[in-house]
């Protein structure tokens, strides 16, 4: 990933502010603030901006509490006793922007979570940069036989020589046409002076979704849970975890109480249908359960005994 | 409007905080962060937080529309040509947080804007403050006999007197039937130790609409203005309106790029229909336009009158 | 609850439509559409208009994973895979308007649920019904004394009797008040032909939290579900809990399927934490494990004990 | 636009259905309900489903404002009304739902209104239609030279050739390589017995932007007019335009009334700022306005005499 010297300089200015404030401040978030946290090959994740810390949430919680949680004796009690109760509101009093550069496939998927501000970059209105995502042979896998949206084996030897070179070659061939089509080149210097180009609304159709893009992108903690609850999941793409994934960290510099509770009872926690939870309290009073017996299906059979451990009992 | 001691010191705390930030600050808006901005006999609105200010638009504003922005060369233009031409997403780049007191009559209208972040005091929980809203006798109006959801003239004299003992004794009534159902004074004090209280939850609904309620409030620039527009608006019942009002003027503090060009393309604004723009086309040519052959129906014909300042227009 | 002869025409007139469409139809649902489902004292519920049934979902759910959902043989399969792994924007494609009448304390919070469309009865604009709840005697519980926000033992006796007076003379003579402020009966009659009402929207402000209220309530099957989950719960305010479960039994009638997976992996289903599921799987393999090697809170291991029935391991 | 038997098959049967229901119906639209309205060269809009008609904005706006509403004595004229007062909620009420196929580079313009329901073919799970949007030459415009985001002078001659050639063969290319990563062809033909596909998550990054992509569509009557106000607008994308246009007549088969005060009220109306308004009332009153004195900018200047078609008074 690499900056331009403009670029380099804009993000020097915006740190070396210093600016005295009456509100809030996470000081371990403050370090890393406007720093670029590379994701990818040109992809990026930026804090720009944020409001509260974990003391916003538990100030929110006792307004509407009043006096009832005097009791709680402290923060984290608090937090945790939040989390684990589902209650909502609270975390949604927390707000942080994050600047990201990424590829346009992964742009598709992250803008379906609705509850959120977006600015990104118009391709209608100005050229998109010349970088696209090419994956790492580590991350070349094959489609998975089991799992319709999953990966399987990786791609390896010639077979993968073979799929970069396309993807590279596509891509490259693709924006050499866009720039054809603009009459324009990407540093902005024109190709044929005798020539209109055409209209970069239209221009842009002709480029690949692993072009990069990027976007400032707001959004409460609550909702940042929840994306990240889903994106930063093992079954999550790859390539829209590693995003979740840098963002987690700076969720932990920011909200460092809630984001430990949302480990514990988000992220490593287990949700139990029913009928699954019956066939556990069989177990645990000593009684024998099969398969047949249970009511679930096969599958659902066997992701019981993956989170109880059990794998033993699995079912072919 | 009084604060109890409690209040007043932790006010007094959170404003003799003083924390450096690399994020941008809103130098005038901290000047009265955390302070108490009287509304009503017992209300009040404070701003507890924010994230942003104007140049956070204009930041937002160049993502999107990349190179091509560079052409503009101040903000204020930037922001100015953005709000005319309804752009949304920049201005939802700026979030805010208020604690508001308010009659619960009002609460409930407020809460209608659903896009916001809100912790409400809970009744269910805790116990309400003794405080309820009777209007000033200057804003004791009769029904209006022309508006539906208006005020007509002034009620004066005996019959004002009437109304706000009724108001006060009511309440008051209410109140201490609602302390004598829950065995317990607002002060905490138990009154039969002999006695088992109702439910908090149930204790709640003997009380007026008038009493105060308080709560967090946190939204986006773009849905704060929206709300103001419509409840800083001359038709917003008075008692939210002076809300609204309280608030305009911290937005003034906070961003005044774009409290000015809101004043000028929304709140000064005129929206004109299709028939009406039609009218004043044919008008700014010299021809003569009367009611009948307008098109319009009577109200309608009156307000476009009363928006081009032609009051001599008017038909009963 | 009693209907007024209009109320009753209206409703007679709307279920004697028979109206040919294309459109997908539930017809369990179509025998009840309109009727009035009584909740509390005066509430009711009525299902006024629907769009969709379990079919939409399965269609929905189809088009997002077009040929790849073949191999699902079943639509009820389809629906509890889609249920089970928190699939969310099918169930956003069908779509629910209730006609709710309810108590003003229990819409402030229902009106918490944003994701609905909602047209209240506005006290601004006219003249509310006379009409309060009053509890009945056996959900006259007094405040818990290890639950903040729950219900104790039941009020019983002079004790009972003297709260349910209070509620029904305090609620009487405030709605008398509103009456007299307003110079306007409920029925629509002048009290004094001399002299001028109160406005509404400030005569209001005089009724009690047990005031009844009606609105139009609409929202999509998801956020309906979340809605029930939340409120046909046990821990729900009772109030509440008896409209979610009038409404629960309308979605039965709709969706069937969609109803009995609701059941299974939400209602029944148990959420566990990391470290709950850490215990979980010590005892599954025999392992004794105590209170104080946990790492749980007294309430949070008390929890798990109770969801797992083995309430023997309560700690004090 | 062509549509495989499958499709056409499953369309047929959609219309043969002939269900009775005690909802309100459209009648027009029942008449074009699932039916193929083609939009570009293999785009189409498709109406599903809905819920509701002007009817039920009327039923909805007569619960808000009760008795009051009685006076007026229409259904048109209470819509006029609303719709004249900026009443969203009554809009609410009504429900729609459509099925798109449509070019990824639109899509992804329209995902950015929020307010909506959306399922997606996925590309993670199934392979995409060989299908991607080519321009009519009539539609093949140069980049405007005075709006950054618009069109100008048509592309002719052996420079269109030159583009649509381009378009065709690169998209026909990166297809062609997406089949042989996939290692299958778009019909499900496995393209060499002996080789793993590329996981189809991955293999979609090489398709380029003007590939189709197909959503199901739903969304509220107030959100979908917003969404109209601004793509059915002559500043809108062409590309999005047409299908907004589509869209728009179903509208006016669905709630006529309400199509009608929307094309009054909101398409050829006018927005005009506080300073605009000044300068109207200064024209009115037979006085002469110059630019100079206008407090306006040049741009705003001439937009102002464009909408009071004023032209001769443009400054260049």
């Amino acid at each position: 990933m690499k900056l331009t010297e403009d670029q380099k300089k804009e993000i020097a200015e915006q740190q070396s502010q210093k600016n005295a404030t009456k509100r809030v401040t996470s000081p371990e978030l403050e370090k890393i603030l406007y720093e670029v946290l590379p994701v990818l090959d040109h992809g990026f994740v930026r804090v720009i901006d944020y409001m509260g810390d974990d003391t916003s949430i538990v100030q929110s919680a006792r307004v509407s509490y009043g006096k009832g949680t005097k009791k709680v004796s402290t923060d984290e009690g608090l937090i945790k006793y939040l989390m684990r109760h589902w209650h909502s509101t609270p975390f949604e009093m927390c707000e942080i922007k994050y600047h990201v550069k990424l590829p346009i496939f992964i742009a598709r998927q992250w803008i379906r979570h609705r509850t959120a501000n977006v600015n990104e970059y118009s391709a209608r209105y100005s050229i998109l940069d010349k970088e696209f995502y090419v994956p790492e042979k580590k991350n070349l896998s094959a489609q998975s036989t089991i799992n319709r949206q999953g990966r399987g084996d990786l791609i390896t030897g010639d077979h993968a020589d073979e799929v970069l070179q396309i993807l590279k070659e596509d891509a490259t061939r693709t924006y050499s046409n866009y720039e054809k089509m603009l009459n324009e080149k990407f540093d902005g210097t024109i190709i044929d002076e005798n020539k209109a180009g055409l209209a970069r609304e239209l221009a842009r159709m002709n480029l690949t979704l692993n072009s990069y893009t990027q976007w400032y992108w707001k959004t409460d903690l609550l909702n940042l849970l929840n994306f990240l609850f889903l994106r930063a999941d093992s079954h999550a793409q790859y390539e829209i975890r590693v995003y979740a994934e840098a963002m987690l960290e700076t969720v932990k510099k920011w909200v460092p109480i809630t984001h430990a509770a949302f480990l514990d009872y988000r992220v490593g926690a287990a949700h139990v249908s029913a009928k699954g939870l019956k066939i556990i309290k069989s177990m645990l009073v000593g009684k024998e359960v099969k398969y047949e017996d249970s009511g679930l299906g096969k599958r659902e059979w066997n992701e019981l005994m993956e989170t109880l451990a059990l794998t033993k009992n699995f079912i072919k």
